[in-house]
């Protein structure tokens, strides 16, 4: 089947360095603060190929240059190209200043399986986009759906209207009846517009996301994150959710409507920020973090189960060779990338993807090798971020939970040498040397717990390299005393951000501790939604009072009211409840192991591996239901295990 | 004074990625088949000043971000912003799919004392445009000038007119009176136009450069070279010249009028071939080569000493680290690359741009000397390719010319290192190893003659590595046999191309054989521009049929005829007859030894160093006359030599 196909990874750098000019706050754009990479702007596409029978050829490209069919040179403007049968090699020259694309159509088509060249001496396989198989799409434009909002509530106030649309949204606004305007409109008198997350922030002045129209300014506002809107006109208003289409493949219903209702405002977070890539907030930062989007992939296993935003992620967080700094130039989220990879095939078997970016992992991994201490622990040497998480940690020099990400990343290293077919030896000597050398310098056996820090002398503990620790499965039988000294004690300070959070739960629940797992989640997300959230919060105090909640980093409304690492109940309730997980990659094998926890029902379904495999689970009166549409799961319930046979219903009481 | 600003070399390489998609052949865009690298697209400037007195800043930007003024923030919109006595900081923030620039004045400018980062953890200095000084200014449009152009005739032939506008030109052309026209305006029925450099390649279907109009296309098309145009309509055609306002600084005129002539082609044609950088020719390739280039920036010094556009061409061709092939894939022109840093050091004496570019020239002389054999030689390495000339060669293996060249870039190297204040002793224990080594491999004592190849055992000479010991200096007592042997034998295969006649010609010079250059000049450019040229061709055989004389690469009308290798004669008047040459860098010394020749008179100007300065020189009778407009001239003329001073006429007999 015919495709647009690009440079291997160019699509991603394009879309991404787009994206990151877009983030608005007041008045002006806010560019990150890390290097972004373009995508190659001259590259030739080559494809040798045999016919049975003479065929014809259609060729269009995105771009400026010159194809050549057997030696003879074509522009590339659709005409019919003539083919005898027998041997035949195409060449097509492209240079653009955006994204330079290829789409050749009729006796061989244009697809992954074609050969591109950045003239740096290396010819890669192309990659191209399923979605896109018409001449006239254009890769430089990122395809979204858009879908008529219609508000639940309009007031006059404040000399203009504010408009409710009921939810959280991603939408452009238009100041006029859409359906009745052209799409280049100008407004024709000033109009002052305040976007809010919440009331309170369109009703003030310190709104995050503000435009001031002039006359002649274009009446569309391109899209953003709001729930209400505050405009200065009588005009009407037409708001368009722009979103990418994703079906919900998993799903999740139980006796309890609380955690129902947890669930859906997770998916509804999550799929507002499931865009080009895996956003951390729509409407702050509107940035691709390495660290949010690794909590990311785990969620979208569990509810959208796409393959392809996951790619697009990697890809564009990754950029180019040379590495000139860490990944959002910070230490941890280096590692994470490097452990998506590993995520991903577990996901999805795709050995072609592993080896496809496995050059990038290496080149990757040499510069966190390199830039490790004398112990060999890797320490901020000055031009990265040490984050962990936003929460007071003793980060003097060596910090804990870096090496136990380093130690996974190592972990993973090794799994994807053997997926490639390379040594992975090294990596695994580094990892046995490390891991040694982590136990000597950071287990506190007084504490019973690994501390933040060996340099600085406090001893300071922290749950972040114990939650690491227990997660990772290096705790060996320091296990129930980290858990009892650290995670289960009240005394070590609280993970407040739903960021940490994800892996405290998930180290709960692999401790068994589904129970509390429910109560914390019904405690945090459930407060937070009873205060009327629609979409998960970037961090939420229950303690704190409703007008202290919305601002963040000196800004009255700074805090993003949508963030993606708050959508971690998905992943929670799918992989410990309905207890769903692959045991081999691309789910040939997987465990069912549902998890009840003193609901009185529950359902879900969990996506099974690349195309329309599911896993429906139903759990009711100490009877488990559940059918796979394939086959390679086993269903444990009870102490009893029985094998899933594709589309047979097993019941186990 | 304010000016434009931007990431230090990337305004070149952004305009050079743009150059490269205009090449025009029949109906498509030819891309050049070497990596091309693009600007950063995310940047941040930097300024700390202190204000004496308060005062106020406007600020624009070309694209998108966040100004912060001491942490506040404030959009790019020439707002007035105050500022009270005292320290202050400005942050630019900037993100641009084009080139990200800045434009600061008021209190304090914008200029190229502000850094600059892109996110690497490196901090340069900033560039910019002294001639773009107006926030309405547009770093991504390259300013050329334009003139109204008239043909010297109009011919009507094969249903339409032939236009000749009676000399090589580059040149938009509107169908229709440009005066009356909108800008946008179409045409209105079908029109084909073709360009040539000759009538007959305006006459033939195989005309390079053609047009095909439909209806509704604009009628205008961009620039391009032509002296003729046919044209299938009856409509007027309107031709406006696209040039670079540089001024002639330098000038030769003698008795010979077939040498003045010489010395106003070669400036035609050197100066269509200047443009945003130094481009081979204006048909084809309208590329950027590093090996004419090198000739350029030499042809250069005798016309506009202009010191802009070497910059700009160095760090065009320069590109991104890290190095990924040799400069346009050519081994010889990384070498050529590194000598033209040299010797636009001693034509400017501009130490900064050294220091600036310097780590540039490590890291490509680090990826040449990284692909040396066992001997140390710079041999192919699959991956580049031995260019050296359009001429029969011994390539096999290891080929002399190309170690002449590192020699050469060792010296540069070595020199280069002194004036930034590094260590070069590498570079001189390298060159002094490889200058023997030479010598022991490639000398045939027999032939008197250093020979292409070793490996072979053909023990061929061409002329070009034995010009290069000449010029380079390491013929030493050789000297004199290769002079005989080579450079003076017809039985050795003559130098066909001005490419490397250039450095023949050069040569002879230096051996004293002026008169034999001069005759030699009358035989090949003399000749051609007898047969009707008004540009020097990119090659020339006086012996071949007219009608032979326009094919190259296969195509009927394939040969430039304006190629700015061509152009020598200006460097070997002002070099070898005028006899001016620096002494010391930017001039700060020069010599002027005059070579009458055989004319009878002859006067001319040389540019000296950067600005107006300029040597006035003329012989008459055995009498030489000059006078120069700054100090450190010294003028010989028949074993007398006397100090130049300023503006003071100086008359030797």
């Amino acid at each position: 089947m015919a495709m647009w196909i690009w440079y291997f990874g160019d699509y991603e750098l394009y879309h991404h360095l787009k994206l990151h000019m877009r983030r608005d706050e007041y008045d002006y754009k806010f560019p990150p603060f890390w290097r972004l990479d373009d995508c190659h702007h001259n590259v030739v596409f080559h494809r040798a190929f045999s016919l049975d029978k003479p065929g014809s050829i259609q060729v269009w490209a995105r771009g400026t240059g010159m194809l050549e069919v057997d030696g003879k040179r074509y522009p590339f403007d659709g005409r019919e190209i003539a083919l005898s049968a027998g041997e035949h090699r195409i060449e097509a020259k492209l240079m653009s200043m955006e994204l330079p694309s290829l789409f050749v159509t009729g006796a061989v088509e244009s697809d992954p399986t074609w050969d591109v060249c950045a003239y740096d001496g290396k010819w890669v396989k192309a990659d191209g986009d399923w979605w896109r198989q018409k001449p006239e799409d254009d890769p430089c434009v990122f395809r979204f759906q858009y879908r008529r909002l219609h508000p639940v509530s309009m007031e006059a106030l404040e000399g203009g209207w504010l408009y409710d649309y009921g939810e959280e949204t991603f939408a452009e606004v238009c100041i006029g009846n859409w359906d009745e305007m052209p799409a280049d409109e100008k407004v024709d008198a000033p109009v002052h517009l305040r976007f809010g997350e919440s009331r309170a922030e369109a009703l003030s002045d310190e709104a995050i996301l503000q435009v001031q129209l002039n006359r002649g300014d274009p009446a569309l506002i391109s899209a953003r994150a709001f729930r209400y809107v505050w405009v200065s006109t009588d005009m009407p208003l037409t708001a368009r959710e722009e979103f990418l289409p994703l079906r919900p493949r998993g799903s999740f219903r139980c006796s309890d409507e609380r955690i129902n209702r947890i669930w859906d405002v997770s998916l509804r977070t999550f799929h507002l920020c499931s865009r080009e890539f895996f956003l951390d907030g729509i409407k702050r930062d509107r940035w691709v973090w390495s660290g949010d989007a690794y909590q990311s992939y785990l969620i979208n296993r569990y509810c959208f189960g796409d393959e392809a935003i996951v790619r697009r992620t990697i890809l564009a967080l990754r950029g180019k060779d040379p590495v000139g700094s860490h990944i959002n130039t910070i230490l941890d989220y280096s590692f994470y990338w490097i452990m998506s990879l590993e995520d991903y095939h577990m996901t999805t078997g795709n050995d072609d993807f592993i080896r496809r970016v496995w050059p990038r992992a290496v080149t990757l991994m040499d510069y966190c090798l390199q830039r490790r201490d004398g112990h060999g622990f890797a320490a901020n040497e000055g031009n990265g971020w040490i984050f962990i998480d936003w929460a007071e940690m003793d980060k003097e020099y060596a910090v804990c939970a870096e090496q136990m990400l380093l130690l996974r990343a190592l972990e993973a290293m090794q799994h994807l040498a053997e997926i490639v077919g390379e040594d992975g030896s090294g990596y695994a000597a580094l990892f046995a040397e490390l891991r040694a050398r982590v136990d000597e310098f950071f287990w506190d056996e007084r504490q019973g717990a690994y501390i933040d820090s060996f340099a600085s002398g406090r001893g300071h503990v922290t749950r972040h390299a114990n939650i690491f620790a227990l997660l990772f499965g290096y705790a060996g039988e320091k296990r129930d005393r980290i858990l009892q000294n650290v995670l289960l004690n009240d005394a070590v300070t609280d993970i407040r951000t739903p960021y940490f959070k994800f892996y405290e739960l998930d180290a709960l629940c692999q401790a068994g501790r589904q129970q509390e797992v429910m109560q914390r989640m019904l405690d945090y997300w459930g407060t937070m939604i009873d205060q009327g959230a629609t979409s998960v919060w970037e961090e939420y105090s229950p303690d704190e009072p409703m007008e202290a909640q919305y601002g963040m980093y000196g800004d009255q409304f700074g805090k993003s009211l949508c963030h993606a690492w708050g959508a971690s109940p998905i992943y929670l309730l799918g992989r410990w409840f309905i207890g769903v997980t692959p045991t081999s990659p691309g789910y040939a094998t997987f465990d069912v192991r549902p998890e009840p926890c003193g609901l009185d029902w529950f359902e879900g379904n969990v996506p099974i591996g690349k195309w329309h495999g599911e896993v429906h689970v139903r759990v009711q009166d100490g009877v488990c239901t559940a059918c796979a549409t394939v086959d390679g799961g086993t269903l444990y319930w009870k102490g009893k295990s029985v094998q899933l046979e594709r589309k047979v219903v097993v019941q186990l009481a």
